[in-house]
């Protein structure tokens, strides 16, 4: 079997949604500076400027890409104004967007190699808009990196200590307790919460497991490995249970249902847990 | 001309929707392994959970992609359960993803040459979640069949005829009736349904068609070759009407409307049909 | 750095939406003929059968694709009439879909070189079908663009001035006022204009700037240079305002907020405009 030949990935994640050409507009800009390049949508569907939730959903995709890849995320709602457009090596990868907080997750989990402001005129588009830098800045400088170009060639280097870094906001132990919260609510309605597995590495071999949604009287203590991993019971199946979900976080499930719905949780929720060795 | 290179194609369906990383993740992976590799969506808005629907919309597309295109298919209520991880090779192409029913047009519309169980771990990612197997299996083992690893290498052949299949529920004859339903909604409003044009080949030709809702009290009795292709009477314009869909089924129609919101029909209604020769 | 191979680009824009197949078996088409090509979405959620918004939408699109590009276009209620398939070049790239306006601004813009009918059986799939031109003819004779056939390859040449052009109704001066509309809503809830920036290049320096949307009461007056260019008082945060959308139009905006829903105005909305110099 012949070694294909190296190509370049640029990997896309915004809150631009599918409706408008925006995201077109953004590749077909790479393509023209990039014209080998493999194109990937990470999502197009972020909450509108929910900067959190865009970083965790990164969190949760950018380790599976080839190394080398250029990441290109923009939920931007300070798009304009003074927060700096950036770009910055950390892993494996490369990143590229606005400096407020999307790359935060993979600041904490990654080496953080440099970091650079891309005000280089020669990697822009020769006309900046104040509300598409999507387009004018961070589709150009991804395609010229993706083509090779070194990340101090794009602008001064940026002191790494000072990158706008998010409140990651993970669980916390409070004595027997963890604090913690919904982090996503996928296309399932299956709720991801912020706590680690490697928080709760016994979660299928400790006594027990309690999530609380103090708000809505919810307890859950029922644990399952899969999906379709049923107790003898039929009648239980549409009851909600916890599981390690795929994205390294303790999730929330129902079996053929949708946990969100079931619940009438989403986004943000409190949730109080307790784990008995 | 000169002849472009032959570049493999891996064609992803999911019910993952478009708000989550997870295709982007699954054609990271993929890349890490084929970086030269053509991806293409066919959807990722399959109902979730919907076996037959998505069977039915792999069904209406493969045909119409190039020869050895690798079909990467994830509609997986049993993930991480004893359901198969399989791989198949039938007509001229590659099929990949859970041994629960969803290639069942494929196989029989199709010479289904080999099928095999994806257990070998060369082929697999290193870690194997319980509820990912997309990105963990499906993915790794469409990206090696693209870079032209043989069936026979992922793992052990299965017996042909042990394979899950959906009943297909194509209409069915009674005496002088059809017994129908509703396969798919589409993007339009327009119902297709489970009669497959073989089976109706004068549909414009006959004396007379007839599709009743019978629990609806709705009957359709005009038929149009086209969408635009009204009567004189501008009046009728929102009448629903019967036409040959592009996918090779019978399907119900209103021009410039929406027949699903204008009948109050949906995915798996039924229907009584009767062909007048 | 390498000069990295050209790869043409063929760039897809549809009403058929995410939920069905059709837009992944126009790609198969595609890639079965130039299995080398570049393929870009620019957005395939254009509300059904809306040629003038998809118009709208190619409008602010197309300039930031490479030379070359194959738009693919197909959003067509009269598909199976007599509206005829064209193929056209203009400016530095290809257009393709039906002679039904979906091309209007970009013949408003760029210098029309050649146009053709689509009706060289060399050139589509072997069955035409009444219904899915964009997998039968539109998919295939982009392909063959992509890989270099010549347009007149395709089918006999058409009267440039006999193209179907839509009126672009562009917001109108009369006397000092503007007499103009809302052209698209994009995925923030923005409200974009059919007032092109360059009829009031003054945006920012000129006077006052007013515009009512006199079916609502509504007037704004403010203007903002980005989203996040907000006066010193908080309270005035959710208060529309009036920019200059990156599309080369004027828009409507609330910062972190949705103006669409805030002022309850949508697509083709009367707005009266005032420039006071």
């Amino acid at each position: 079997m012949n070694q294909p030949p190296f190509r370049p990935v640029v990997a896309f994640m915004t809150d631009f949604g599918y409706g408008d050409g925006d995201v077109g507009v953004m590749k077909g800009v790479v393509l023209g500076i990039a014209p080998d390049a493999q194109l990937v949508d990470i999502t197009h569907s972020v909450a509108p400027q929910n900067v959190a939730s865009a970083a965790w959903i990164l969190a949760a995709s950018y380790r599976y890409f080839p190394k080398k890849t250029v990441y290109t995320c923009v939920v931007d709602p300070g798009v304009g104004s003074s927060r700096r457009p950036i770009a910055l090596s950390a892993g494996d990868w490369l990143f590229v967007g606005p400096d407020n907080g999307l790359f935060s997750y993979v600041l904490a989990e990654q080496t953080l190699h440099e970091a650079v402001e891309l005000v280089n005129p020669a990697y822009r588009l020769p006309q900046i808009s104040s509300t598409f830098h999507g387009r004018d800045i961070f589709a150009p400088a991804s395609a010229h990196l993706a083509r090779g170009v070194a990340l101090s060639d794009l602008g001064p280097r940026l002191a790494l200590s000072d990158l706008y870094r998010l409140d990651l906001a993970l669980a916390v132990r409070r004595d027997e307790h963890l604090e913690a919260r919904v982090l996503h609510v996928d296309n399932f309605g299956n709720l991801i919460t912020n706590i680690p597995l490697s928080l709760v590495p016994d979660l299928f071999t400790c006594r027990a497991v309690r999530l609380e949604f103090p708000a809505h009287n919810h307890v859950l203590t029922e644990r399952r490995r899969f999906f379709a991993d049923l107790p003898d019971n039929d009648e239980q199946e549409a009851r909600p249970f916890i599981y390690a979900d795929s994205s390294g976080y303790v999730g929330i499930a129902v079996r053929n249902g949708n946990a969100a719905r079931t619940l009438h949780i989403g986004y943000g929720e409190i949730i109080i847990g307790t784990i008995e060795k």
